[in-house]
């Protein structure tokens, strides 16, 4: 189903709501994919959203859970029978229920707890001691694992057994009898395999794994430089703990990437913004998190006043430089944020290491006296075509040549050195960069006006 | 290998090289990860890096060169000997071989392809005919698909003889006598079905496919929103013409976020920067991309200067207001990223639709009235702590307030208007934003303070 032809779906499922027409909307449903009804649901209000999960068949019901956002999913999940709740739980996967449950208040995560069956309850309560955004938060444990001496006759027969659970049965991961990871096989080299065979005569050896500690961001970068449909996280004693798998990797990347963009626009926690529902809470947690940056940027603001105050008599006697101080502080603003922004990208991933560092400031240096030459020739002509002095002209050109040459260069060493001194350079380099450059800007620009007016 | 032991490593492979130990070496090497061992080889020069690849087995080598980028896989690829020529890329994979021609000039596919067999060299040909980015371009021919009517047991022996060479397995795709796609079984549900039954009972027909035209981006939207493994491309007839593995869907998202945040930053097409091995190469590509925008900000600074123009005389009579132009504009600028980012970001990841428009709208309007207020505040105590001049103080304080509500609401519109008229929102929208933003914030400023100066 394509976006564009969303709505048209939407209207339907409409209709059909209206018209209380359960058996054609039953069968309508149960056509469609889990992550298409989700989005149905989403856009509809409570009341409907119960009527039509009602309708849909257990699997599919739990799919569709699997889909919601945690409150939207707590609240369809309260409004169903004890059995139907029983049911929906035991089939939803162990990794999707401690998502749900992470941003839940604590007795609302118990509540939903006691409908798990015993083993899975275990399983959610220990999965959710993890920190967030770690391995261990992510990962579930229902895989797939065989003992190192089976043969593959016995272990495809394991398989079959446990297939209907599994979050995934592609990698079969085998231990050894102190339940420590030894190795891997892929059920395609389990079905190409002489059935006589023991597996550890077959498995993969060259294991890549995740600690159960680390980062998200790790794991989506392993498996993604890997290629793999699924990671194995150990814990410090090379004990398999679970797996991750690519579909939730895929979520990870999308929202790492959407993150760094907000941090990128100094607004770094605004998770919010998307799953809460009423809009004064998302205004205020937008607000808490875009004012700290406001703040800073306020400070620089007032100290580039300070530095100007210094200038206030060339700035009286010649008002006309004063024009060119919003297309200095822009040009300046725009070559360091092309920069930092670069710079930032490459940091983020990986491409920056070593030798790298010397190469892109090497880059963008260069980048920056060229087309500040060029911007500065532009510049001085237009100057003088509108009129202005002469000399007004030649300083806003020599101005601007300096400005964008100290900017590229301000743009690309800041993220350089968050990153070296352990702060997040995606967060901290916008408001820095920026005030960095208006004040050596606006120094550059004034403190050589005052010295060229002087000499005339 | 984490990212903080590779210098390690490569320092270690370096040693060896110099030692010659060859045995050594190659036992080193059959140990490790062939994306590894790419990273290695982009680390070394030529001769090493030829010296290298030579001791890698066949199956390796392959792996290593679909790692590399387009320039290095063609000049390992034309050291080799005929013989290995022709083992790697019989084993490489059609969807990588073609990856790799593609950046390639038209002669050096042409030699490629002569080495590889008639079947595979059809392929890739056919397989180049699409348009970059597209979903044909991007598929490889190396599928499982059966007839409908065989049975479970026939279709996993099928499969057995096909696996070697299949791109995966662990979709199995369905066609009709005229090759045209009904079904789809996964690997998992082939084995746990009774092996007399036929295919089209067991089948999955709710089929999510994507057209040989699709864009990439909307390809990897698919695989992700259906938590895909791979994904079947068909033609107008409805005919199975290939599959998109979710590896490849791994790297299309990675690259899609680069992409955004390098038009973001008004640099829109920067791909040259990472692959050109001379540096003078690779900045006159930065320079071409970014200068387009840098001049777009100059004709927007030149239009401020001329506004500024006719407020010349109240500048030169009270020099102190040109102290907050930074300050000012700063603040502007900032509020209006902030904003803009975030309907950006929200209208790639298909966050805005319908009504979702009117409430971003509102969210963000809210967000820069009270931040404006807030800071406002600040500013006129700062400006009179500083000893300027009350009326000034009042003047700036107005001035923000009205500035950053202007500037959320310039920043959420722009991208919005531009999403509409279908130019991309992206790259647009920050060259025009800060431009608006200016040129209201600077006419609010000045004319408030000309008309309430002129009062006094």
């Amino acid at each position: 189903m394509r976006i564009v032809k969303f709505y048209e779906i939407l209207a339907e499922v409409e209709a059909m709501i209206e018209s209380n027409d359960d058996l054609k909307l039953h069968t309508y449903l149960e056509n469609m994919h889990a992550a298409d009804i989700s989005e149905i649901l989403e856009n509809l209000d409570e009341a409907d959203q119960i009527y039509l999960f009602g309708l849909l068949s257990d699997e599919l019901a739990t799919e569709v859970l699997e889909e919601l956002n945690s409150e939207d999913f707590s609240s369809l999940l309260h409004a169903l029978t004890y059995e139907k709740k029983v049911a929906v739980l035991d089939l939803m996967s162990q990794d999707e229920i401690v998502d749900k449950l992470s941003d839940l208040p604590e007795n609302r995560q118990k509540e939903i707890i006691a409908f798990l069956d015993f083993e899975d309850a275990e399983d959610v309560k220990e999965l959710l001691v993890y920190e967030d955004s770690t391995a261990g938060r992510l990962m579930t444990k229902d895989f797939v694992s065989i003992q190192k001496n089976y043969t593959i006759y016995y272990a495809i027969e394991t398989l079959r057994a446990i297939a209907p659970d599994a979050e995934t049965i592609y990698y079969v991961y085998v231990t050894d009898d102190q339940e420590r990871l030894v190795g891997v096989i892929s059920l395609r080299e389990l079905i190409v395999s002489a059935p006589n065979r023991t597996v550890s005569s077959v498995m993969n050896e060259n294991l890549i794994t995740v600690h159960v500690d680390d980062d998200q961001e790790e794991v989506a970068q392993i498996v993604s430089k890997y290629d793999l449909l699924a990671v194995p996280v150990v814990d410090s004693e090379g004990i398999l703990q679970g797996i991750i798998t690519v579909d939730d990797v895929l979520d990870i990347i999308e929202e790492e990437a959407t993150e760094d963009f907000y941090k990128f626009a100094g607004s770094s926690d605004e998770e919010a913004y998307e799953h809460d529902t009423t809009l004064k809470v998302r205004v205020f947690a937008s607000i808490r998190s875009r004012l700290p940056w406001l703040i800073v940027t306020i400070f620089g603001g007032l100290l580039s006043a300070s530095v100007l105050a210094y200038f206030e008599k060339t700035i009286s006697a010649n008002a006309s430089l004063a024009l060119f101080m919003p297309l200095l502080a822009g040009m300046g603003g725009n070559v360091g944020t092309q920069s930092s922004t670069i710079t930032v990208r490459n940091i983020a991933t990986h491409e920056i290491e070593g030798t790298g560092i010397f190469k892109t400031l090497i880059h963008e240096i260069s980048v920056g006296l060229i087309v500040g030459i060029v911007c500065a020739l532009i510049v001085a002509v237009a100057a003088i075509i509108m009129e202005t002095e002469y000399h007004i002209a030649i300083i806003v050109g020599i101005s601007m040549w300096a400005n964008m040459s100290t900017a590229a260069t301000i743009g690309t060493i800041v993220p350089l050195v968050f990153k070296k001194i352990g702060v997040d350079p995606a967060v901290a380099s916008a408001p820095f960069i920026t005030t960095t450059i208006d004040l050596t800007g606006l120094s550059i620009y004034f403190t050589l006006a005052t010295i060229m007016l002087a000499g005339l």
